[in-house]
């Protein structure tokens, strides 16, 4: 796999999973979806953060920018596995043309967001650095 | 989904990721294969570390034993999504009979472990705290 391939394998994946890191500096850890729009990954809370649980990430996010976004395929042809990830610094929005861009990215990707559009903050994470692995059993 | 349940769906999960803070305060997350023992989640690396990549989950829980652990489903029907979590202080184990153990609950669950055990550490998480979420679209 090169660089173009994880970009691609990334982009085509439906599902992902968020890490960032807590102000009491433990691991955090949640699926999210999300679109690529040119160098940057984005990804949506659906409503405004009423809980605890939805918030989290974006307290962490707050104190520690960095995230790193995984992509993986599993199979039980372990000949067949791989995964590409993702590391950056987050940029949270909560409107205006990016929080809309993304928006609109998600909807593109995942006709579920055409009756109940995300509405609260956008999480930007540029791909700072991106990297890969494929089985070699 | 109450505990049991959360954790009747973890135990049956082919595949998590596991979450670790870097020393630099970066997250970290791989996929891993995994069983449950008892009160423990274990996963093993494949064989002895021989490369960087191989090595940092095992660099990171040495100065920082918190780890992560998420299983998700994902599915177009956004109804039915659900995830599991379970957050503990990690031990890295090389060798004896807790190593042992891990290595024949891995051999148990996956078919694909019969013909190549794995060699390397293994990785006991005790389940600390489990949280979990399912769908209320």
């Amino acid at each position: 796999m090169d660089r173009d391939e994880a970009l691609r394998r990334l982009t085509g994946s439906r599902s992902a999973r968020l890490a960032t890191v807590r102000p009491d500096s433990t691991p955090h850890v949640v699926p999210i979806v999300f679109a690529v729009i040119g160098g940057d990954i984005v990804t949506m809370i659906d409503h405004k953060p009423k809980t605890t649980q939805n918030l989290q990430r974006l307290r962490n996010l707050e104190a520690n920018p960095r995230a790193s976004v995984l992509v993986d395929h599993y199979g039980e042809d372990w000949e067949q596995l791989w995964w590409v990830r993702v590391d950056g610094d987050a940029r949270v929005i909560g409107d205006g043309p990016e929080h809309e861009r993304a928006a609109a990215a998600l909807a593109g990707k995942y006709g579920q967001y055409l009756d109940r559009p995300p509405t609260g903050p956008a999480i930007i994470i540029p791909m700072g650095h991106v990297s890969w692995w494929v089985s070699s059993v």
